[in-house]
């Protein structure tokens, strides 16, 4: 995740001056869906245990201002009452392909039902990466507080056995369901049995998003699962350009997350390809500091310093914004 | 700022041997009017805090040395009253086009009759930058105290009108006169009301030094406004050779400044183009520890450098100094 | 040392995405001998100081995880000894060419009758490395409590001498039979007195791996001698790939050493062509800290990282791993 | 000079294994004369406020190990009285072209009397370098004690007349004659009026350096001042190859100093083609730590260093010492 950052300020800003930027324009659409500006909401677990009103505070935020939320498979309220909070939020589901597909198939029909626009797969984890911070116990999250409520199927004879023995019970029964035997062939299974669009998280390079492609995705989340997955990944921002190269001409839309902390950030990455970028660890500091408003907060002055930034470059609409504005720094240390 | 001050580190200089330096000429002219060393003073506004003299004092300053001094609009005494505080001293004035015509149109007139020799537009803050030092409290000039006395004009009835509200009515009427839908017309509108040089700051690539000559300027001061502007933009030094060739035999003029401390960035800064350099904030340091006199000893401790410098590497000239006698240090660090 | 361990972090990592990773499978074979996983033991002398048992522990790790331990010719034990304590372990042996080839020669014949499976001979160290720790006190082995026994050879007088005049007297024999006068024709006699592998350890550039070829080894390993030796010595990962390509095709296997010390590290140094990596260091750490079981702690925690990174990169067998999965991080830093 | 040291790391060694290098021969030739190893005295000034023996006990260190030394113009004592203090060391003397061509006469014809076997003239100090740790008062030596003993000369009014104003005096007659106007053929004149060799000092480029071919000199000591003259001059090291480069088959000698601190940097240095180095700082702690000891002891160190270098590299002559075996750490770090 540092590099994450730090790989943003590898970039340097080559602004225009004197246009007319009195207008700025930066809504646009997502998957079809408009939101108010290319700054939306990365899923991330366990949201209950910065406010108590979790997903729920963070949907209204999204519903506030009109832009997206993926909501975490770890999230603490069932789909529908995220959806029930919040019912004019735009809302997208995370989950990864469980081994049992039955789970798998439950989710997305659950989400279906409660007006979830897109199903989001995570394709880095088929296993848990190596934390070292939390076997170190720097910060350990609480299991056995998890509330997996997505996962309550009635029918699941699993699942009724695993919630009759409590909440860690599920929690550690949804980490088993990681399969580190999924292909591609799961992203197609999953085409043919849902409608909504399939957003793949994790890609980084540029093979990996031809395969998500050829696998029938509509989307693809540049991400590096907040650094938390694999040491000595490369950074997003330095793995958008392959992504958006690679795949140019497909029709799918490219996004990024990972080390998004301001305005120029956001700039960024859409002048390198991104579509929209995604905002995750800032967004639980809002929602800690103070829950919805602390959302939308965050999302306000990361929108509000991407407007400055538009006007500071000459740009008063999204295609204003060039790859030629940004330019890595190597261009400038290095004369050879 | 940091990194306008680090890009100069990053030139390394190629001195010559036993050349004849006991005569070292550095008087050179700057938009035909002769300075003695090519090192003048930027616009910086509140020069009241610094000193209870201000803008007079630093054009003493420079009236003294016989360097060119560019007045911010944010000064505390009116154009006339520095005129006659230092009747010799070459200055010119600094403004933006702003919203209301009239208002430029008052300036520009005002400086002219008072013996101002050129017009410096600021295109680089077609809004203000997001400064959060500022926003943090570190250090907040008292915006109520800005004496904005350029702008009394008695016969505009909203200036009348902020005058008789204090100072600090003022300050936001001239502030909100920013405009962002100020274009490279608004330069044209300018050439058509002044037969004064038009000089614009704040320019950072070879593409908007190229429509700057379009716009028929005279001179162009390639900036980065303090680095207190946008985040992440070039270092200057980093970006004068590309505007220098950009807009070569055109005949404009280009200037730079940002991160200029020692005699070796002057050095560094004409062999890559710059005719001369400007100096901000450590005009600011010398008017803030001595008055006229600091300011003075801030010029000549940077002149005698540069002199030195100029003596260092074989030069008594300054078409001696060559752009082969400054080297990228990549040229040493890669070896490829 | 340092800048071998930093050189790890200048190569990023490009996952593969959706594999099916379930079963990965890592047991390799080096000189033909299976191993478990690709990570073995490197020699490090007076393992007697780290831990009472000393050598007999870490061989009973290497035996009871399957992989290699080369003993250093300063163990505390006879080769029999350990042999005899780990009697299926897969041990090699550690020793330079010496001055008198006899002694050589009862170092070869002992380790072949105690079922060593290779001879790995230093080449790095004609002479004792500048170690300015050792001069300045940091930290001093006391050299009167090496106990040589491996060099206790009746039939030598020298050494019947040596031994008489106790432990210190054999350590300054044997320090005396290093010699400066060495050539690849060593390793040509060698060759002619053993039929056990020859592995040369210390070749950091493709000349010297020609040469070794040439004379005739097995096996390569790629070593800085712990940054012990020789100041500015460029770094071992850096060294690999040029070491792998001048050998291409000849069949000698290439190992490395230097700096290894997570699960991210041995999947870097495989991509780069390394048959398997060896620990130095951090094995005397395991051993320091909890004999044999710190040793298997240690051998553990780096195999499980290394499959995990296999996992979380979409490898399910070593041969998946490659060298376009890891990637120099001047391809991002850079982009001329 | 930070940068002169930071220069050195930034190569690194591939050393060659298994040579011979029992017997390591590094004595050479300097101008002809015979030196034990490849490392000399540069000429640093005051020699007397660290030892009160001062260049006399330099001077003794360099006749014991068989090395040169360069006598500043600084020496506390006559030319004379250094060279029967040492009667057999190999002495050159430093000086500057004087503006009063009679002082340099003065000068080179008693060194010449007192067997000084060449003549060093500073071509980087036409006036003074902007020395700010002294005008910060961080540390200056006291001028009024610099007895400057080798401008004694009795039929010069001016000198006379300083003399009997006091040492300071004769300091300030002395830095005076410093001159700006001096080029080349200053060079060419000396040439005229002496037989000893001619180095010249302070070259950094290869035009400074063809002009000194040109201008008849015997050898070019690349070297910064100590980074004393100029802010920001590129490493001597750095500098070195395009020197070598620049004159090639010239038959002018080549050496270097600036940052010579350990025997890898010799090596380094004489890879990258300088005949010998030479050693300034370090020469001050041995003689301030313990006199004429002190000097051979800080000799002995850097030598021993180098030879061991020269084991660990495979080397037995300095012929084998080729540009081959250090590599800009560049071509590790970039991989473009």
């Amino acid at each position: 995740m540092e590099d994450c950052k730090k790989a943003f300020k590898r970039y340097r800003l080559r602004p225009r001056m004197l246009r007319d930027v009195a207008n700025r324009q930066f809504s646009t659409s997502v998957l079809g869906h408009p939101v108010s500006f290319p700054i939306c909401i990365s899923p991330t677990a366990g949201q209950g245990f910065a406010d108590i009103e979790g997903d729920k505070a963070t949907a209204k935020a999204a519903e506030s201002l009109n832009t997206i939320m993926i909501v975490s498979n770890c999230a603490f309220f069932t789909y529908k009452d995220i959806s029930l909070a919040a019912p004019n939020a735009m809302l997208w589901f995370q989950m990864h392909l469980y081994k049992d597909r039955a789970v798998t198939r439950f989710l997305v029909t659950h989400a279906e039902r409660a007006g979830f626009k897109a199903v989001v797969i995570t394709v880095d984890a088929p296993v848990i990466g190596n934390r070292r911070g939390m076997k170190r116990g720097v910060m350990m999250a609480p299991r056995e507080k998890y509330r997996m409520v997505n996962y309550y199927d009635p029918n699941n004879p699993e699942i009724r056995s695993a919630i009759a023995n409590g909440d860690i019970s599920l929690w550690e029964y949804a980490t088993d369901q990681l399969v580190t035997t999924e292909t591609w062939d799961g992203i197609k299974w999953l085409r043919g049995i849902t409608k909504l669009p399939i957003v793949v998280k994790g890609v980084l390079t540029g093979n990996s998003a031809i395969e998500a492609v050829q696998a029938g995705v509509d989307a693809i989340l540049v991400s590096a699962h907040g650094g938390r997955q694999l040491d000595g990944v490369l950074a997003t921002i330095d793995a958008l350009p392959e992504v958006v190269k690679a795949i140019k001409g497909s029709g799918v839309e490219v996004y990024m997350d990972g080390g998004v902390r301001m305005g120029t950030d956001v700039f960024k990455a859409l002048a390198l390809g991104a579509r929209t970028v995604f905002l995750g660890r800032p967004i639980l500091w809002g929602l800690a500091n103070d829950g919805e408003n602390g959302v939308k907060k965050v999302l306000e002055i990361v929108r509000d310093e991407f407007s400055l930034t538009m006007a500071l470059t000459g740009c008063s609409k999204l295609d204003d914004i060039k790859a030629s504005m940004v330019v890595h720094e190597s261009q400038y240390l290095s004369k050879l």
